[in-house]
């Protein structure tokens, strides 16, 4: 896998203050546990008001931690003055979101001056044992002079 | 577009049903406006829990409405006995999901005997005008013989 | 289907000689059959040096013609002084390519300074009959200050 | 990355027969490189025929490959008396296809009854120097009983 230098030294802080601004990420009970240049790892645990009709994990709420994953580990690798959008994400559910916990792990491919590209692999754990269950691919964008924290 | 024959005369209460179990919509605050063969619509009001980092709908809560539209839309157009499961979808996000309101529109394109491929476009209500913020295109599975409610 | 205005009155033209320079269109046998602003229409007529093992348009073929379709239906709406280039596309077979002609028909979603969203369907001519064959969905980016025609 | 048990001994043979018949391949002057079970190779030569207008290898022809090399992975993995169909791909792309040599390698990422998922890496050789320059997605499906090769 590729490695990226992170062009912000403080990239840490400026992407755990952005996911912190993601209202939606607390409201599902979802954390970041790892961020590293161009990677980056939410967790979600389980309840009941996350699942579709047979229980499992809604693949609406998968793609959303993926999407989260993605996007954060594209914006490692961005300028301190700079924000990211997602331009687009594509998701295989591989196996159903059937267990106690989903971890998205994103990993970027290609690091553009405008445009990123980005991998989130998302795995559920049942019983201890992890499966991976969603595979995105995903477009992001640097929004030049448009930082996400106004001091 | 497209119109299809339903065979199931009880899609709609199949379909209301299912979606009734699907507890992340509630929790969303999310709610089916409209059903008919092939077609299904799904409103979800804005709450600052569902924001990304600017304030606005979250790109992972507009994808899961909207493929809760799509595949609820193709699954209107099978049999009583059959579940339905998303295999995959891309989303194009068009525009920030900035507004009170999210309205997602799906349609089936193909309606195959085990695939089916819906689309579904994702309009934001500002000030009581719509803009298309994302449109999706999805890949969807007949899971024949495993009925989603069990009586 | 919403109406694009053409920044450049001669986009036609633009549009025409940049295709003409796709020689890989040539080679397959295709053809820019309607131009117009945010829209685009190429052809291609059945060869057996296009099939994939049963002898249908192989997948990538109509992938092809679907991209080309889309990316000039976008370049429609550029800037005389910029290029066009491809960043992602999606692509969902929804009938077999068993015919006599290919027709792709692309047209402008969004478009935005730097990218631009298309589709493009793709029917496929048999005996006289036109069914879709597939949906491209489809993210562009401009190249600006580079056009493709040096003088 | 996985690995999956091929349940067909005589996969090698029945994926480059499959592949002997889709003539575009031959059009193209693409060759099968490696095929082992869950993974496919499959090598294009530049020649100016399969350009887009800058004179690089055209997006459509690196998909085209890419899907081939994903598709015939999958093929590896089914029964003897299965034929296989692409069902969609998402294609990005990483890097102007600028170069002598494609080639495309693609593998399994899930093996299930009727669909499976591939992902396909394309890389581009300049003087010896070997790029990525685009990553597919894609999803299959197994057409039981439907042999691709008829005795």
């Amino acid at each position: 896998m590729k490695h990226f230098p992170a062009p912000d030294p403080h990239y840490a802080d400026r992407v755990r203050e952005s996911f912190s601004r993601q209202l939606v990420m607390e409201f599902l009970g979802a954390s970041m546990t790892e961020v590293s240049p161009g990677r980056c790892e939410i967790r979600l645990p389980y309840k009941p008001e996350l699942s579709q009709q047979h229980g499992y994990f809604h693949g609406g709420v998968i793609g959303t931690i993926g999407d989260s994953a993605g996007g954060y580990a594209a914006y490692t690798l961005m300028s301190a003055d700079a924000g990211v959008l997602t331009v687009e994400y594509k998701m295989n559910l591989l196996a159903p979101g059937d267990g106690e916990l989903l971890i998205a792990r994103g990993q970027v491919l290609k690091a553009g001056r405008t445009l990123m590209v980005s991998r989130a692999d998302v795995g559920v754990v049942k019983d201890g044992r992890e499966t991976l269950c969603a595979t995105l691919l995903q477009t992001l964008i640097t929004m030049k002079g448009k930082p996400e924290v106004q001091g």
